[in-house]
């Protein structure tokens, strides 16, 4: 693992990162995408989808505010993301809580190739068939361990599973990485989840070949940029301002230094 | 009336609040939410709404962009809520602007049994047949003190009228309570009555049996909160972040101390 | 040019500025609107958008997340506007990028009177048949100066072409204004081109007669609060909270003297 590389890499080329996401942070994953380096699209429409991500070095699709019409154009834009080797996240925001949440994710599982699935425990388990409990987009419980939650996940999946909480799994189905980074503070606004998956899909586009890599890199550098912003955060409120400037002011060297993976 | 308590058992118990809301305020009231210590849940697709709210502590319904088809979603969200005993809060952003939003927020309003009413002044006089000015979401003027616009508008629509502005007043036909908490960079920002709908629906969820209590202690909540945002805030920017850090921070011994009703 | 003037009256006849723009923006440019001191309304539902556009003193379509009934719905708020006189601004968001999003700018053009076009170098030389690259919503080249690119694009469009990067650049296709206010951080979060749209809207509103100096009046104010806003910042987080206190605390005689039109 090597963050301060990848994300050195991700400033230079300034890959374009193509988010089909909920309307509650458009605005918050837009901005936490610029200001880690990379540049964000939102685009929805079925007659521009296929062509948008044609430009794209990633491609995330999130489920918070699913509808119908949605879900079908993240199923064409998956589609084409794979015709022409984009890798796709898929963030399955409140799989558990209602079936049409879990059915859709498993759809999109099922039709398109997702490199990576980033979700809390309980969206994943559920994913996987693992017993779980979800309010609303809240991971109240789940059997097991996380950990293994991510192992068997993943192989269940076919995917990189990277399970976030107090400590992020990150696994292939045989490896799993734990990344340590991350502050509590994170769990105090909303979207924080939705914007590791962004920035999961900033790292893949710079190293399609290794999406394990890539996802535990992200969430390290996420992580990191989250411990830094808490310091003089007086609550959510300025923690969430702190948190894009720590994203811009990201040092690759000190990320590799700080980034503790297990 | 102890708003403190309430926040106390809210915090214990973190309802869920679903909300159907419009897109200008989504992550806002997401955050204003869970700042205050309850779970926010935005969902929409008339596939997940009715399940979505059996979950739930409180619906929130609010048409600042409203479209036909989200109309039909709230309504069917606001049946279930009904059925299940889930108390309904209904926001009629712009209401008197547009012949749409009226009929709309009338149409929920008979259809759908709604706990509490929260609106501007103008809103609420047009939804009661009082005369009024709304221009786009902002209330111009209504004829009458805004005091007997509670009572009359409560006793008319069979709800409880929480009305908001300079002085707050809630009434559920015959009681008025003046909420006298709150401060001018409350209307310097955009969607803070959409936040005090979110909250008045985060304390009905944990006090159901009362809403005119619930309503009047979520805005002297919501009030004391800002009071405490606007020190050292140099303008609307750095009020609003300092609002999620006051609600976050909001003490219910403090709380119950500082509220001021009359 | 005299911005301080226009923003004077601005703040006393707090026009409304009715916006049909994109998701990620719909609370940074409402906020933006409040901030300066003209009152946003978003409305995009076929059923109002005519009548609230005959409310409002301009109306601002921007195509950042467009689908077809929205565009729909931008046609006829753009045709309502048109008859009643109410000037309109268009932001063709990531025109270049995709055909849906070149072809529905130019069909907006083609069916609308459009009185400003604010946009990036690529997407406004797109739009006048002029070589550009556009990545998403981010212009990366174009063919020739952009002095010359907004001369040639509002000859061509017959429009005020506003065309805004590190210098802005105002024509009516005769006279070229450059606008030299502004600060790079303003390019480190997404929305501001999106706000600055909304802030012509403000403008114009007030200066109807004369969209040349309305749309060079609102870069210069929008680029004076950018100034502002950056001492003290510690990047984007930051930044982006100063910028609305900044546009708040806009000083109308200070405007006047640090605006740098040439």
């Amino acid at each position: 693992m090597r963050p301060g590389e990848s994300l050195r890499r991700l400033r230079e080329e300034r890959p374009l990162v193509h988010q089909i996401t909920n309307y509650v942070v458009m605005n918050e994953t837009a901005n936490a995408t610029l200001a880690l380096g990379a540049l964000p699209v939102m685009a929805h429409a079925p007659e521009e989808v296929e062509e948008m991500v044609g430009l794209a070095g990633a491609l995330v699709l999130n489920i918070g505010t699913l509808s119908s019409q949605w879900v079908d154009s993240m199923l064409s834009a998956g589609g084409a993301a794979n015709d022409r080797g984009v890798p796709v996240v898929l963030d399955p925001v409140g799989a558990g809580a209602t079936r049409f949440r879990t059915e859709t994710a498993l759809r999109i599982l099922e039709r398109v190739d997702v490199a990576v699935l980033r979700g809390n425990a309980g969206e994943i388990a559920t994913l996987a068939g693992i017993g779980a409990e979800v309010r609303g987009v809240e991971s109240i419980g789940v059997d097991g361990s996380p950990s293994e939650l991510a192992r068997k996940a993943a192989a269940a999946l076919d995917v990189v599973a990277s399970v976030t909480g107090p400590i992020d799994y990150v696994s292939d189905g045989e490896l799993v990485v734990a990344v340590e980074n991350g502050h509590p503070l994170l769990a105090s606004i909303t979207g924080t989840g939705c914007m590791s998956s962004a920035v999961t899909g900033a790292f893949l586009a710079v190293n399609r070949e290794q999406p394990l890599d890539a996802a535990a890199e992200a969430l390290a550098a996420f992580g990191v940029a989250g411990e830094n912003a808490a310091p003089g955060a007086k609550g959510p409120g300025s923690f969430h301002v702190n948190l894009y400037d720590a994203l811009a002011a990201l040092d690759p060297a000190a990320l590799d230094e700080r980034a503790r993976f297990a």
